[in-house]
């Protein structure tokens, strides 16, 4: 049963968002070759869970590995990155895999990630099984990052967020739309929010990008991103959400003027990278009014934080920007 | 009779491009509010030329504007921009135009050029009389700039080369091939050719950017295309050419080792832009072999050269990177 | 009844400043809507203290609020921020307010901020009660930070150190000092000191800026300024201190070459921005020879530390630059 | 008898402003020490015209020396550059001076300039004969540029325009407004306009800074301006005009969109610092309906262009961005 | 005796290299004008150990010290800094002075270090009992750092590894390799090994450089060397190590793809430059197959690490680049 | 004979330099393959003149090819670069060869030129007829430029002056001299002089590199060197001249605070690299009192200037910096 991991809400917290009190949930050495393990995709998967999680080695080189869990905590992740095979297309070679999000469509799980192509582009992969993986044509042109698929066709299409970067640490980024009606050919961008002005939520003022997998509520489609700034002494990414316009998701009907969470814990403050939260996954159930995120911590660690999907819809509603 | 511009070349002269001795054709003031007209394009047109041109205003503000020519060398540009109606999208606005580009492909003319959709990327539009322009979906995501159309379909789908950039005075660029079975989405992208290395060819080591039309030939696809280096005091950009194969066009099969023309002359070395030569259209006949290139001076004004297409082929073969 | 809060120098501390046992002070999350509460002023008032407290809220906003203490260690912070009203000009507008500092002139307190108007600039504020605020005319033209008012005329006029800035995360920063004869018109502007030689003194080598209001000593004025050093990971801020002429304040006579104290506990090295102390305040008996420095740690949270002046001022006369 | 320098406008022209035939006016080694002369302020003067010039001698050190001409096109500009008495203050001592204006108050001829003082910043100094000149205190803290005073009080205090900055070739630049009651001290700073927006006028996207002394007319004060744009070649200088509100001139009733002139011609193209065009003072006959305006070029030499002031007026209302 | 300091690998450990539990084994503060204590050199001397250890004082001017330690843990640090007297040279002049190593060479100890000279450069000095030391020519013209000699001649003549930089925080660094017949002149400058390319070892991308003195094996010269990766938010310090030719080492035998140990403990990820571990200095047995490490950590401590020799050349020869 | 080429001085010029009517004396285009031919060396040789020559080809690769001429004004350019063979190594690979100089010491023509070895360094080569060369070792590590030597052994040793450079486009650079007993190993290097403060003399405040070969006089060794400052439109390269200590090279007995020569003509202001003197070679009459300065122009054609070398030595004694 892929019950969503829970954790009640701590007494006096008047968070949106709490962390659970286990974090972190993986560990940086969680695979023997692993440098670190972070910005990770996790869904319902037959009895339990199944994930795609960004291992890097320690050599530093990016990828990404299948791995499972009963409940969503504790995971079993294979040691061995996961193997493309060919797809809709001859051409599977990718200098490097990162930061993947995992969307259920219709018969089949897609794996959206960061495809080292001459550069960062959205990488798209399908599996049935997580066992055996088919690697597709690159979304986009170079240069681009956190290409996320919605969980269904929107008038008959394939849809995708995704934010167009450059080849280095970008000091920009927006989030944009884009269709497919087939999962290769790709058009119909366009702009759905863009970093916000310094004086009015400086937290996201630097860059912004799509975190998990959409999620369709009634008020619309509930998204989580993060947000960067610039301090004198580099990004610090922390984590909002927005609502999307049904059929039309390129509308943003509230967007979070203050942030859900930001850096503030040892394990998201001090790492690799630090000062770094950065949301990639949810588990949730509509019924239950429950929500578990999973985020990336430092660039180091996997770390998990709940909520109540209709308290941060009211919260994302009465704190539009 | 649209009879190619011709300039024999000059005794003495082993250039394999060499300049129209009325250089330059268009002045920067040839329209009463142009502060410029440079990186055109044109066409064979009825009994003479047709063109699309950039023309900045005096309030720098950059657009394109139709044009016409009897000679192909004394043109009479529309004093008023082109006015876009709908093509196969309601989305016509853009923040500005400019360096087009003009393919005739089966039944209609279409033009792609760098459009400002929250940053530059690559605008479509088509038009049968030059009167009439109808502007389609953005190609691609921003930020892009170059983008050329082949002037025929490739295994049965249109296929163009653009240039992955950012938002700024993009310090790098590579041409990359993309495919679309149907001028709305895009797909199948392969990167085609990059900058040189610095050691191996230094006038193409910062960035290269396709140029005019391809050409087709018995050799494959004739490519004119700009190259840049950085010098301690800007960019300085020149042209060379390249020889891409016939049905797959992602492969170099010849590529200039030296240029074939570079700023020499006070119209390309003084402007608003120092340094620039910048190629974006020809006339050509394959059975004359005759070849007269169109490229923008200093960001400023606009200039011909001619060749002779046979020439300028074994130039490449026997000069290839 | 005022007195400066206080804890004894531990036993082999050899430190001219050692930190409070229990600090921070102030957590981030001292009121509801904060993400942090740093760099902040306070002063004695009525039979306790009162403060303007930089709270930075959860969209990144920044903002002063006044608050209230007893003994100055416990606070109670205004979950509102300052609504001013207007004092010597209409103009009350300001984009964020942050870094406040507050000094009792013959009758009044006045507040002096980083105020945004078109950048951060130096805003003017006076208070009788800490329930009144009015807003006056700007000191200076943008770019300007850390403006310090002395605490009493000199020769007649008002006198205020800032740092000309620019508007970003400025990399350089020098001391300056103005005069005002109404705290409307300001003039006859002076350097006073400078960030130091590297190879003299490098953790003031990038930039300085004055911290709280000046202490006046039979020495000569006691100040207490940041400066910063440029590490390949960022800027660190230190504080050191120097004594400037009674009469004529832009001459320096003593500056420590040695820190006071740099970041070396956690709160001070992990944070929103990591490794920064920056004094903003002190409470002060020269005749019990104590003093109580207030500080922002990792611009997050809001520290204490103490010292005898008898022995800052030794130290600095005797470690001069 | 100092009329006003003049030229018809050539026949077929539609330009706004027109160039001298005879430019530049002042050659680069117009005295035996300079480098180059240009950006410099002339003023009627007894019976002719006198002016205070910025020769950077052949060291490239910048200063301003006085100089005298009776038809205002052929100057004699001493060769020692100007030696400064006390004014208001003893501080008289500048680290370089360049880019001066002149404005004519009630009684005095004011020179303003850019002062080095630990950066660049407004320098202030009066004459009554081009003789004797004494140096006030400075306007501003530094970094600030391109100071010009009203050339009458306004609401009974001296009103000056000036452009903050920073220490090196600052990449923005806005206009304000500061007031003096004594130009001793100065405040009420009011931001008056600023660089446009890219999309709408990008050759005054970069930054913009006021030019000669304001001109009183009954539709305000008539202001030039230089604007400048960053192109990948570095930054290019164009003159537009605006008209403030006389009693208020931080509100701008007009402002063009186009340029009025941009760099052109071959001794404003090449040169010191190619593609500049920077003005810097006019002298003008209300009655004729005339106006010079003297202008650097391409930070070597000084030109002169005519215009009818009401024709510019009427175009900058037609034109207002 | 001069045992090598040794603490076993725990249980379950499959590092390479391990940490001492008790690190750091010296604090910041460990003498008593001391801002940190780091990056610093060590070997046996008599019948305990000498060294030279970096400490930037409280100014944060870098000097190096002489130092003693009878179990290479517990050290005795010299509170004034090594005073020099003239070797080969009348010069002796140095800014300051950083990050020494030690090599024992026939008869005497060399210490080489980052010698300021107009920018860092490597200084070169001598001593038979650290107590006098004798100050050489530097070897190099500015700008270099991260000179390491070998412990014996290579072809009769002296051999130095270095890393040619900037006069900043260089963004990049090779390792190169140098001869000289004197310890006065040096020339037969070879590339030993460079950054590695993102794709195949991304922690050292960015630069590299020489850590202690390299050790002969009868695989050739163990080498460890520091790399560098720049994150978002800085630069990330990690080691690893290489073998090179024993007759001609500017040939690399071996080199980690892998780290061999990057910044994952508090002191290792905080301090004055969060994320750095840096490898100065060896003590090691061959016959007992042990190697303790010493590395500066977060440019702040000294802290220690062990290894069997063994273990260590076998992963590197079977985890090559 | 070689006989100095010459032009007398300009009726009415007071230039101390003053350049040749016949400008530029070498083309571009001077040989087939070159795009520029420019920072090149002369010296008298047989009955004439020989020399080395920058020719960067129209691949724009840099190469250094000999030449011949029997008046130094007329020139004929080998058109293959110089083939080296092995001197005293054998390494004799580099990625490119530029801006050379030559100097006869005692039996042999030495060439020393910026040396591509994984960045620029210092290239030696010699030569007996300008037919056969032998390539050396570089002198140093890169990066270093502008490497050139005086004419005689100084203390029994060879002495160069160099640049110490980055990988790129240097925004710095001072003169050092560095000996070497047998031209393979270098040392005792020294700072000769630095770029100068740009209150001072800004047109040498960014850097500054040695040009020809030092002339030994009877005031010591006379010195041309180019200085460069950064305006916001880029470099701009001028002459300056110096005398240095005859015994102890490294000491300035004088140095020219105004330029002797700066860009001013059209081929030195517009080309590949716009303002640009760049002087690399002398011929000179002490006899005559006679001097020809060859330069570069705008690194794109190369040209000639005159100076009666007492003159040259009076005007640097009496602007000395």
């Amino acid at each position: 049963m892929n019950r969503v991991p829970w954790q009640e809400k701590p007494k006096d917290s008047k968070d949106i968002l709490w962390r659970f009190s286990a974090n972190p949930i993986i560990d940086r050495y969680a695979i023997p070759t692993s440098n670190s393990v972070f910005n990770s995709a996790v869904v319902p998967f037959e009895n339990g869970f199944a994930g795609v999680f960004r291992c890097d080695n320690k050599a530093v080189q990016m990828n990404i590995h299948a791995g499972f869990s009963e409940d969503g905590v504790h995971w079993n992740i294979n040691h061995e990155p996961i193997a493309m095979q060919t797809g809709n297309t001859q051409m599977i070679d990718s200098d490097y895999k990162y930061d993947p999000r995992v969307a259920f469509i219709e018969d089949r799980y897609w794996i959206t990630w960061c495809n080292g192509y001459h550069g960062p582009t959205i990488g798209i992969a399908y599996t049935f099984d997580f066992k055996e993986f088919y690697q597709c044509e690159n979304a986009f042109l170079p240069f681009n990052r956190n290409g996320v698929l919605f969980p269904k066709k929107i008038n008959g299409k394939y849809a995708m967020l995704s934010r167009p970067s450059d080849n280095g640490h970008t000091p920009f980024g927006d989030i944009y739309l884009s269709y497919s009606p087939d999962m290769k050919y790709w058009g119909e961008h366009r702009c759905v929010m863009k970093a916000a002005p310094f004086n009015d939520s400086a937290w996201q003022c630097a860059k912004i990008g799509a975190g998990p997998v959409p999620i369709w509520t009634n008020e619309g489609w509930l998204v989580f991103y993060h947000g960067v700034i610039k301090t004198c002494n580099g990004f610090r990414y922390s984590v909002g959400s927005a609502v999307l316009d049904e059929n039309q998701p390129d509308k943003v009907k509230y967007r979070t003027q203050p942030y859900l969470m930001a850096p503030a814990e040892i394990y998201e403050q001090v790492g690799d990278v630090p000062n770094v939260i950065f949301p990639c996954a949810t588990l949730h159930s509509l019924e239950e009014d429950k929500l578990a995120l999973y985020y990336g911590a430092a660039d180091t660690v996997t770390a998990l934080a709940f909520g109540h999907i209709s308290e941060i819809i009211a919260f994302t509603k009465q704190n539009s920007l």
